[in-house]
């Protein structure tokens, strides 16, 4: 399995604009944070849908780097996400995204969004990631 | 119908972090064009997935305060988004929403983003919006 | 919390036509078998996709009316379900559901579907019900 | 170009329980017909939500092989649908189906379903099919 410390490094590099930071990979799965202040709020105190939908994909990511090895080009074909409750606006936003399939070509996987310490998810999204079928597996 | 420059004052407001600029807003219709740039690459020159999900949402947005008002507090419930080709790294994303419904309580509208000048979308989003009860309309 | 027989006859008259029945309701969770037959395969032995759907919309419909009592004309929003593996000609489709969210008005919840005995899930689905207002709860 | 008749023969031989006919083939399109009986409805006369998941995924799939030919095996990966507005009880549902990609592997496209002869659709599906890596195109 590829490492947490890999991971990071290429996911600096292939994201260069997230400020997701990788909590833990483990099998077929993965959980990021993302810190939260002014840039990601909007008025009313609530997490933009954008900022939790980045985190989703980067979760998914992560998660299929930890199963698959460092592989580039893997990219998102498919996204659903459902917002569930207002997250809090002084909480990261943590993110644990756990593989439903690896196939060769596909890889599927369900993530839960929690503000850091609660309980029930601020929202949960299913996505879809192509794998380049040069990936040498 | 509220004006193209209230919707931009109110989405400057409401999504500060949004570089998206406003195109038009018609019947139950609205684009919003968003710019790339590095800011918006990964590498091997494709635009970030998270960056059409959230040109999405926000185009989105747009067409239901083009249909119902300056509303606040007005929220995604759910975004589901296909990528389906790898959009041109130097021309803008250019988003089309056009609203299926416009019930009390939700909306939903669908989405086709393009490299600006192509024929063919580079992805495709469906989306709702949950309007809060006391909108007043 | 409602018990599984008065939400098996309640299923009856609501959904006449489905071949589902309840295996079980917990909190915020139900499970629900459709048995697989000549009437539910594809040449090839795949169990038809549209079968697996409607498996997925019961097993929500059934934890919704386990966690807020027999309320009719709860009706499907949106549903969203991924495809996974090729399921068993000759075994019931079991369907797993947990709720995300119990809202006034929306309830989420997420659906894993699995040949009978089979480990990993055939199928995954993620589904929103609407609450009429009148439900008096 | 597969002929309307060719497809109808295909799908009655691949989807032996659809009441669906097909209605039109065209450049990436098609449109499907079911008609609306007793079969169909749930009290209060609500067309079943898996009815409508069915002709979406119909819908779909004879548009695949309008633009693809013959293929057998495609299946679906994921189905999105929203559920817009009560159908009527005692009208067929007509379902139009546009391709948005039709690539080697995967093809993408939308549905819109509607009671017939309405303006406005009574609900919207996105949904991919895979398509068999030795189908011969």
């Amino acid at each position: 399995m590829t490492s947490k410390a890999e991971i990071a490094a290429f996911l600096a590099a292939e994201f260069p604009q997230t400020r997701c930071t990788v909590e833990a990979v483990g099998h077929r799965s993965a959980s990021v944070r993302h810190p939260i202040g002014e840039d990601e709020l909007r008025p009313g105190g609530t997490v933009s849908g954008p900022v939790m939908m980045a985190v989703a994909d980067v979760a998914l990511y992560v998660a299929l780097l930890g199963a698959i090895g460092i592989v580039p080009l893997a990219v998102t074909t498919n996204l659903n996400i459902n917002f569930l409750r207002k997250p809090s606006a002084d909480r990261d936003i943590i993110a644990r995204c756990t593989l439903l399939k690896v196939g060769r070509s596909l890889a599927v996987g369900e993530v839960s969004l929690y503000s850091e310490g609660w309980e029930d998810p601020v929202a949960h999204a299913v996505g879809t990631y192509s794998i380049p079928p040069d990936a040498g597996r």
